[in-house]
C-alpha cells in the first residue's frame, strides 16, 4: 500500500492551525522544551530551548503509546520526512506522535551559534547527554500532555538515531518500554570489526551490479592521478565534468568526493526515486554501473563514462549547472560540524580501505594522526575506548525489548546487530535492503523483506504496550 | 569461624614492604588513579587523583575474581576496616582486592580543599559520576595489573556504597560479572514509601526489648522540652548530663543528636562490641534499654535514666570527659559536607515523624523550606525525579547478577530491595539484622541468617566468575 499523504485526518487535532507545520504532507507542530545544557553534574542548571515536532491528531488521550523519534544528527525535519513508518503507523495505535531533535544540531543549540565556538562550549555534545535530553521531555510530556502519564514510549530511531533508541533502551530501561532501532551500527567502534568493513558492503553492491562497475571505480583513481599530473590534463578533466571549480591541483578532492557519493549511493540505494538528504532516481546503483560497463577502457574514456555515472548523483534533477565536489555542501541538512566533532570524541569510525577487498583507494587509519586532527580542529583527543566503556560493545546481554534491524545491502549492516542478543532484544536481518529502508514510509516497489519487518515492528510494538498496560495493573 | 588476623599471609606480596599499610590487621597497597572530574562530557579533561586501596596477596594473576568494593560517603580505610567479608572470602577465590575511595570524600577530593567552595566545584559530586570513575578505575586495572584483563570485577558495597554496587551493575553491566549490594536502600527516593518508614524500623528496634524503652524515648522530648524551660532547668539538665558546653537555649540540639543517636543504635545493632565510626557494646540497645524501664517516671527521673541510657552510645569506653552533642561530630570518619550536598541534590530523602506510629518528635518535611536551605548552603535546589528517572525506582527487571541483602533490624531495610526483582537479581532477607552485618568479618555471635547469606554471596561469587569464564570462551 503506497501511503496517501491525503488521508490524514485534522479533524482531532486540537491546537490552533495557526502553529501546524506541513512538511511533505506530515503536520505537526514544533515546540520546544528547555533542556538542561549538562545532565551530570550540578555545576550548572543552565538550560537551553530543545525542539520537537508533536502531532497528536490520531492521540486519544487515553494512554495510549507514544512513538518517540530519538534524533540524530540532523535538522529534525529531516526525519520527520523520512520516517514514514511513523506516521503509518500511529493511528493504527492511536499514537502520539513525537520527535525530538539532537543537541547541537538543527535549531537546538545550547549556546546558539556559539555553540562550536570553544571546547568547553561545544563539550556537551555527546551521546548520552543527548538521551538524557529525551529522558526529561518524556517527563515533561508525561507531566503535561493529558493522557500520557502512563503511556508507553516507544523508541524509535534511524542510523544514529537507532543507536540512540538502542541505547536508551539500555541505560534508562525503565523510561520507555520499547526500542526499534533501525540501520543502527552500535557495534561500530574501533577494533570490533575489519577496518574495511564498511568499504567492503559499499564495493559488493556495486559489483553487485557488475563486477565491470566497481573495476571501473577501482582504476578511476589511478586515471585521475594521470589525467590530472598536467595542466592540460587538468583542464580537461574540469571541462569535461564541468566542474564549478577549476581544478588547480591535484585530484585530492575530487577523489573524496567520488568516495563520499559512492559511500552515499550505497546508503540510499532505495528502491525508488527518493530524496534523503540528496534526490536519487530509483535503484541509484543501478543507474550509475548502466554507465561504467568496461574498466578497461584507456584513461579518459574511463573518466568519460565515469563522469556520466556520476551525473546520476549529482545531477538526477536536470538542474545542476556545475559540478560541486565540496564534500561539506553535500549533507546541507545534516550537522557537519556536529558530527564531525562526535566522531573526534566518542564515536571513533576508524575505517580503512585497501582497494583489493574494496574499490577505494588505499587508505590506512593512523590513530595518532587522526587524534591530532581532531584536536587541532576541536581541542579534544578522540577516545577509543568510551563509546564501549559507556555501551558495552557487544556485551548486551541485558538488553531488551529491542527490535534492531539491518538491510545487508547497507554498508553499516556490518557494523550493526545481525544476531539476537537476548531473548527480547532481537535482530531482523533484510538481505535486499539499503539503509533504513524499513522506517520509510512503505512504496510499492518495496521488497517483500522490508514488508514483513514492518509487520513485525508493528507487532512488537503492540506487545511492549501490552506488557507496559499489564505491568501497570500489576 | 571468628576471622583470625594473624592468619593473612604475606608471602606473596610483590611489592616492597614500605608500601604496605595495616588497618585493623588487613594489610593494603594505598594508590590513586588520575580520574576524570567530569565523565560526561569533553569540555574539560581535567583529572584528580582517586585514592584506592589493593592487596593482591590472594592473587595468583590467572584471571581470578577481582573484588571491587564501591566506595561510599566516607574516607576509604573506613569500609577497608568494616568489610571483613571481602578479606576473608579472598583467599578462597584468589581474588584481588581493591577498595575504591568514592570522590569527595577522604583524601579523593577533585579540587582538593576547594571542592567544597562553590557550586561549580561541588557539582561533580554525582552518584553517577562516582560510578563512571569506577568503571575507568577497571579499566585502569584490566590494563595494568598482570592477568586482570579478562578477570571478574564483583562490585561490592554496603549502605550508599550497595547502592552504588547494585547501580554499577545496571547502568554498567557490561563491566562487572555481578554485584553485591548490602543494605542498599535504594528504594528510598521521596514518594516511593511512607515518610515515616525509617523512623517506624528504629522505632521497633527499641520496642522490640520493651515496650516502655520506646515509650521512654517517646515522652522524653516532651521532658526535655519542660526542664529546658527554665534557667534552672537547663543548669540541672547540662550539669546531670555533663554536658560539654552548658544549654543556653532550649534542648533543640540535644534533641537532634539524641534523635541521630538512636537512628545510629538502629543501624548498628551488631551483636558484638563493634566499632563502625563509633565504638559500641554488643547489642547496644539491649543495653540502652535496660535503663529505661519505666516511662512513667517524672521528667527528671526519666531523663537521669535517659542519660545513663544514652552513656551506652556515647561513653561505651568510659574515656568522654562530657557529653558533646554536636551532631557533625558523630561522623567524624563520614564526609559530612559531602553526604549533605548529596541529599541536597539527588539523593533526598524526605523522611518525617510522627511520634505515634514512631517515637521521636513530630516533624513534617517541607520540601520547599527544605529546598531553600539546601540552596542557601550548596547553591543547589535537590531534584525529587534525578534519582528515580537515572535509576529506575522500582522498574529495575532488566537488572541481571545482583544480590540485595537486608537486615529487617536496619532501619534502611524498608527503603531497600526486600523481594527479586528478576531472575538473577534476587533478594536475601535476613530477619534479625542490622546494618551491612553480612559484609562484615565473621564472628561468633553473627546469627545464623548471616551465616546463611555469606554462604549464598560467595556461591553467587563463583557462578558470576565461572559465567563470566563461559562468555570468554564462547
Amino acid at each position: 500500500m503506497w501511503f496517501q499523504c491525503s488521508t490524514f485526518s485534522f479533524t482531532f487535532f486540537i491546537h490552533a492551525l495557526c502553529c501546524f507545520v506541513t512538511t511533505m504532507g506530515y503536520e505537526y507542530k514544533m515546540k520546544t522544551f528547555d533542556a538542561l545544557i549538562d545532565h551530570f553534574s550540578f555545576s550548572s542548571q543552565e538550560t537551553f530551548p530543545l525542539r520537537y515536532a508533536v502531532n497528536d491528531s490520531y492521540w486519544k488521550g487515553d494512554g495510549g503509546p507514544v512513538f518517540f523519534y530519538t534524533g540524530n544528527e540532523g535538522t529534525i525535519e529531516l526525519f520527520i520526512e523520512n520516517t514514514g513508518f511513523i506516521w503509518e503507523a500511529a493511528p493504527d495505535f492511536n499514537a502520539l506522535i513525537v520527535f525530538a531533535e539532537h543537541r547541537y544540531y538543527g535549531k537546538s543549540l545550547p549556546f546558539g551559534n556559539d555553540s562550536f565556538s570553544s571546547p568547553n562550549k561545544t563539550g556537551y555534545l555527546t551521546s548520552l547527554q543527548a538521551i538524557a535530553d529525551f529522558v526529561d521531555l518524556i517527563q515533561f510530556l508525561k507531566a503535561n500532555v493529558s493522557g500520557a502519564r502512563n503511556s508507553p514510549f516507544i523508541a524509535i530511531g534511524g542510523s544514529y538515531g537507532g543507536m540512540l533508541s538502542a541505547w536508551f533502551k539500555m541505560k534508562y530501561p525503565h523510561i520507555i518500554a520499547g526500542a526499534i532501532a533501525s540501520s543502527a551500527p552500535i557495534w561500530q567502534f574501533a577494533g570490533m570489526n575489519p577496518c574495511n568493513t564498511f568499504a567492503k558492503t559499499v564495493t559488493a553492491d556495486f559489483t553487485r551490479e557488475s563486477p565491470e562497475c566497481s573495476n571501473s571505480i577501482r582504476r578511476s583513481w589511478k586515471a585521475i592521478d594521470n589525467v590530472t599530473a598536467s595542466d592540460e590534463g587538468r583542464s580537461w578533466l574540469s571541462d569535461s565534468w564541468r566542474l564549478c571549480e577549476h581544478l588547480a591541483g591535484d585530484g585530492a578532492a575530487l577523489k573524496e568526493w567520488l568516495s563520499e557519493i559512492y559511500e552515499d549511493l550505497a546508503m540510499m540505494n532505495f528502491p525508488y526515486a527518493a530524496k534523503f538528504h540528496h534526490s536519487l532516481p530509483a535503484y541509484p546503483i543501478k543507474a550509475v554501473c548502466s554507465h561504467l560497463t568496461d574498466s578497461s577502457l584507456p584513461d579518459r574514456q574511463l573518466l568519460d563514462s565515469l563522469f556520466r555515472a556520476v551525473s546520476v548523483y549529482f545531477n538526477h534533477t536536470g538542474d545542476a549547472r556545475c559540478l560541486d565536489t565540496d564534500v561539506a555542501h553535500l549533507y546541507a541538512d545534516l550537522g557537519t560540524d556536529g558530527w564531525d566533532y562526535q566522531t573526534c570524541t566518542e564515536v571513533v569510525q576508524g575505517m580503512c580501505q585497501d582497494g583489493v577487498e574494496d574499490m577505494f583507494e588505499p587508505y590506512s587509519f593512523d590513530f595518532a594522526s587522526y587524534s591530532d586532527s581532531c584536536y587541532s580542529r576541536w581541542g579534544v583527543r578522540p577516545s577509543l575506548s568510551e563509546g564501549i566503556n559507556l555501551y558495552g560493545g557487544r556485551d548486551i546481554s541485558t538488553a531488551a525489548n529491542i527490535v534492531l534491524t539491518n538491510g545487508l545491502l547497507d554498508p553499516w549492516s556490518g557494523l550493526g546487530v545481525l544476531r539476537n542478543v537476548s531473548e527480547t532484544a532481537v535482530a531482523l536481518v533484510m538481505p535486499d535492503t539499503p539503509h533504513h529502508l524499513d522506517l520509510r514510509a512503505s512504496n510499492p516497489a518495496d521488497p517483500a523483506s522490508v514488508r514483513r519487518v514492518r509487520e513485525i515492528l508493528r507487532e512488537s510494538i503492540g506487545r511492549w504496550a501490552a506488557e507496559h498496560r499489564a505491568a501497570l495493573s500489576e
